[in-house]
């Protein structure tokens, strides 16, 4: 018999499928709406005692592997009123269910993009919606476009049934085509459909006022010609009035003797004393286990774990636009399949993944993860002066790689991996900005208008990247450190310039806030006294820098607050548990609290010194957009990093070669090119 | 006659011979020892009313051209004891000395490299240096080596006069070659010269202890065997034990129809709708000037202005390791000669220099600086889930570089421009740390011990750009912006999800810090209604987002604190005033207090609304030292953004061809390959 999978790689088509059927057979005459199965991993301390005898090369055919999980969610009843949702765990082996849960009261389960699609058809077939639709005197050849989203957060005014709301645009796709950018013609109506009947149950109409109208009031308008005054947005290059400028010349990256990087067993990566496996699933996107280098083990699980989008317009229905782009579901279906040349340039290997029909259909979807090398500069130099001896070498990056398409925002999540040791996170926000209508000549606080008639509405991006360490083995310790002044005295300090960097271990779970006048910054160690660096005689540990930036800026009170706590601290830091993955909570689809989430892991009270840790990194922008966000946003770049800081005796970079690039030239042909190379080392 | 060279062109060879003959001339009979010969710049009144009209294309041979002028630093006597520092300003058209300065009491001209090239020469003839180095007993085939250093600051037991200090270690270049890397081998002496005489006029024994021993004293050491518990810590590749790796394949940039920018003018650099010149000077490296977009004025002026580097270690007299790499002086000889394929890739302008000799010889200094494009990920991208029409772009930039050696550091300084109308100031640092000896076990909370008996000295760096703004005119606005939260309020807020964009215009001459926790940014706008933003009503303007480092530590009180008054806020604004260009003072050498520096300047206490106002920007890094950052540190990123805000009526970078990277390829060869371009917009 074929031994099982490694613990660390996503489920087969067989194994999803076997899963699939298992549930079947355990619901027999039910309809079941599946919406996700994937792999549930097995328990940490398993799989970490396989880990090091894998790295340390004692594994056998013998070896008895980790067994093998997967998660189903479903509907049980299908779309039956009175269908119950489930998240079962299959045991592989024995195709039995191990354990099922489902969502708490006034919880809903992460939507699914079939459900999602059901709301334009819903406002296609309301009576109600096109009625107030009607009202409106629209140019020739448009028609209206319902953008379905998710409905926020529920209210007490609500019966707390599923529902989704749509926004709505008019797009005259006849003269324009298919892809022309409605996101410029917004009309001011969002209905709201019960997600079990497909019926508008709601049509708001949202008011398209400015600074100096009541903000509880909707009519402002006094013509229903409402998108007289806009004007069009286009972004595909063949509908650009201007075209596309010809002045840029091709940049090509070459790399003639192939990548340096191995992907073996599926899903290891082997690159520059790298060592990591890539799996994908519907609820994180691209999920890095096993994080080494030379062999030792920096990172046990590396994720984005989930954000949220709060959208800053006080006008009732606005507080409902916060979008929690992972949990609320449909980011499997949301990711994009990456394209050659497009999304990066030079070697790509690509990954597919698998994702679930209704009817449980298991489906691979391509090129859902890239992964390549890229250049980033210059790694390291050193020139001695007396000799003129210059030793210089680049610093090159692998890049693991998703994209998500939420509507109308697009997220690039990297996971970055250099030479010297260190990880970076980075988040790159791009695609188009939420508009609202606004009346001609208005501006709004709350707002900037970014095209006539087109308010993009402040708000906020809130990541959550979840760091699960295992720094030199599964126990580590967090430390926060902070470099300060000293004031000047005869016994420490007696001329001024000395400052303290002072340690602070923390003993239990918590979350902390970045204080960058203090220089504070996280280390992860290992305190065992037998793993310390022989240099430095410090702790072998890796340091997490990350940028201070703003948290939620909802009112604690309000309901966008309570159902996002993650984004109140910078970072958390709790005590491992199996399946404690999501920083926002299991469920925050539609929630009015986050439950379940990493506040609640936190409120364990759990020791967090020399324990399995977690570390939850929250970082995010506060986007007030500009007119240069319009019609597509140029990206915003966000970077965690994760270094090493004494884990290593040395620079790991400093065997890096410092051959020059030999595809390089100078652009102007000068007599004295030679010198072109002067102080170079090769 | 030929019209004059472009007012924002540096000196010509003939322009430098012309000003250093002028000089000569103007004092008979004098030795003249030549430190700097560069171009002043023209009032900028004149010159942007010059550039207005190139820019306006109503330039003809007939509009007058703003007058040129140089600048020549040098000792009047040579380097006799009385000899005077003199930089006379001298006008090219008459070759007469308009203008004379010298510094104040206690102040000291810049240093020349050909000074510290005087202290291991001086080491080298001192019979009290040789008797203090005899007491230490060097390995076999070690001798010492003298790393000549700015003295740092005076103090009040110091005549005053011009002093070198060293820092002393030892290698054994007969088996380990001329580019051994000394540092790894520490010898604890300092002498010090006088720069007249080219005598040591004093040694300063260092002490070698740890966190036990007291700071006061030196002796801690129980051998004189001083070096026998250091080791090797090469960096050049051949020397290198486990030799480089050899597992990197090479990645290659080709730009096979050549570069996208153009150079013309000597010095006035064109690409994608940016124009700029860029001119050298041995104070500040490269200077850019007159950046526009499309025509339109952003920033009239561009440059590092200075740094200082204080170090923590309270043991005297390491609280005179101060540079100021920049005020310092040497700069000029300290800028690399950049070499083709290592410092940068692809096809590469590279820009000379003009160096001044002590005897007044105007050499040139090839490659030191150079311009590139580089690729920077995705630029902008949006998906149209319905129709799953990609349409993406790359993020080309243009960068403009210099990199600088300062002894053990090396810092490499970046302008980058992108096409979305963005300018990013980078710094990289890189280099050896500062190492002093350690006795055998020991450890310090000063320092981290990165090589048996290398402490590295825990040390900060603070940075300062000079940004000359100039948005669509010389008159601009400072505005501070902040995203603030709103306590839940039935009137503005009743959901709790609105947070305030408040402003607040500087109005006088000051300096301010980040507080990210506000989302405190700072804008410069044109405030003329006139020029408003067609789209959004607001003015014109552009941003400035920084990293809000930590700033300097010591006490207020101790001179490393007094002579860098700069570095006690993250952005300073000041009223414009010809040649004020250094933010740490024009003669930081050796000064006790920062004088004429952008401190003084605030102290006028201009108006700054609606003024020719400029900023000065500081940023930094509090660097205590990893075991990794040995023995040559990767390196450190820092980056400071200008971005549009609402200066444009749209993205400038929609334009951008979405074309595919036609050098991709896709690693692993599979059937469905051509799904590789699925979602691809060509």
């Amino acid at each position: 018999m074929a031994p099982l999978p490694h613990p660390l790689s996503a489920l087969t088509v067989e194994e999803s499928q076997a899963a699939r059927d298992a549930v079947i057979a355990a619901y027999p005459g039910s309809v079941i709406y599946f919406r996700n199965i994937f792999l549930r991993e097995a328990p940490k301390a398993e799989v970490f005692a396989f880990l090091e005898l894998e790295h340390s090369g004692k594994l056998t055919d013998e070896t008895p592997r980790p067994p093998r999980f997967a998660q189903v969610w479903c509907d049980v009843g299908g779309q039956e009123k009175k269908a119950e949702y489930v998240e079962a765990v299959v045991d592989l082996a024995t195709h039995k269910i191990t354990a099922t849960r489902s969502h708490g009261v006034g919880q809903h389960a992460s939507l699914s993009v079939d459900e999602l699609r059901e709301v334009p058809d819903a406002c296609e077939r309301s009576e109600l919606f096109q009625a107030k639709l009607k009202q409106f005197e629209l140019p020739p050849g448009f028609e209206a476009i319902v953008e379905p989203w998710p409905y926020g957060a529920s209210d007490h005014t609500d019966d707390g049934s599923r529902v989704f709301q749509g926004l709505v645009y008019a797009v005259n796709r006849k003269d324009n085509g298919p892809d022309s950018n409605f996101y410029a013609y917004p009309i001011p109506l969002i209905p709201v459909m019960d997600a079990r009947t497909k019926e508008i149950i709601r049509v708001v109409e949202i008011a398209t006022g400015g600074k100096d109208d009541p903000i509880d009031k909707v009519g402002t308008r006094t013509t229903n010609k409402i998108i007289e005054h806009c004007r069009p947005a286009e972004y595909c290059p063949e509908k650009l009035p201007q075209g596309v400028r010809t002045d840029l010349k091709p940049l090509t990256v070459i790399q003639p003797e192939g990548a340096s990087f191995t992907v073996t067993d599926g899903n290891r990566i082997d690159w520059q004393k790298w060592s990591m496996r890539v799996t994908f699933n519907p609820r994180e996107g691209a999920v890095l286990h096993d994080i080494r280098f030379a062999g030792r083990s920096i990172v046990y699980r590396l994720s984005m774990s989930d954000m949220s989008v709060p959208y800053a317009d006080p006008r009732n229905p606005f507080q409902r636009k916060q979008a929690f782009d992972f949990g609320d579901g449909g980011l499997g279906h949301a990711v994009n399949n990456l394209a050659l040349g497009c999304d990066c340039l030079g070697l790509i290997k690509y990954f597919d993944g698998l994702l679930t029909e209704p009817d449980g259909t298991i489906e691979t979807t391509q090129n859902v993860i890239c992964l390549h090398e890229q250049d980033d500069g210059i790694g390291w130099k050193h020139t001695d002066w007396r000799t003129n001896r210059a030793v210089v070498t680049r610093r090159r990056q692998l890049v693991v790689q998703y994209i998500i398409t939420l509507a109308n925002y697009e997220y690039a999540f990297n996971f970055k991996f250099d030479q010297a040791g260190g990880i970076t996170i980075e988040t790159r926000a791009t695609g188009i900005v939420s508009v609202v209508n606004i009346d001609p000549g208005k501006t709004a606080p709350w707002g900037n208008v970014v095209s006539p008639g087109a308010l993009a509405q402040n708000h906020q991006h809130i990541f959550a990247a979840r760091i699960d360490p295992a720094i030199d083995g599964m126990n580590n310790t967090v430390v926060q450190e902070e470099s300060l002044p000293v004031p000047m005295n005869p016994k420490t300090n007696p001329y001024g310039n000395y400052y303290e960097v002072a340690q602070t271990v923390l003993k239990k779970s918590c979350g902390v806030d970045l204080a960058p006048e203090r220089h504070r910054v996280f280390k992860v160690q290992n305190r065992d006294p037998s793993k310390r660096n022989p240099v430095s005689g410090k702790p072998v540990g890796y340091k997490l820098a990350m940028p201070a930036t703003q948290l939620l800026l909802a009112d604690k009170q309000s309901i966008q607050a309570r159902r996002a706590l993650f984004a109140q601290h910078h970072l958390w830091v709790t005590k491992y548990e199996d399946d404690e993955l999501y920083v926002g909570g299991r469920f925050p689809m539609q929630g009015m609290d986050e439950i379940g989430g990493v506040a609640d892991a936190v409120k364990r009270g759990d020791d967090v010194e020399d324990e399995d840790v977690v570390l939850w990194a929250v970082y995010g922008l506060t986007h007030n957009p500009r007119v240069e966000d319009w019609p597509v946003m140029p990206v915003e770049v966000l970077q965690l990093h994760l270094m090493p800081s004494d884990f290593f005796t040395q620079n790991p970079a400093i065997d890096v070669p410092s051959n020059k690039d030999l595809g390089s030239q100078s652009v102007a042909v000068r007599t004295n090119e030679t010198n072109g190379t002067n102080g170079c080392s090769c």
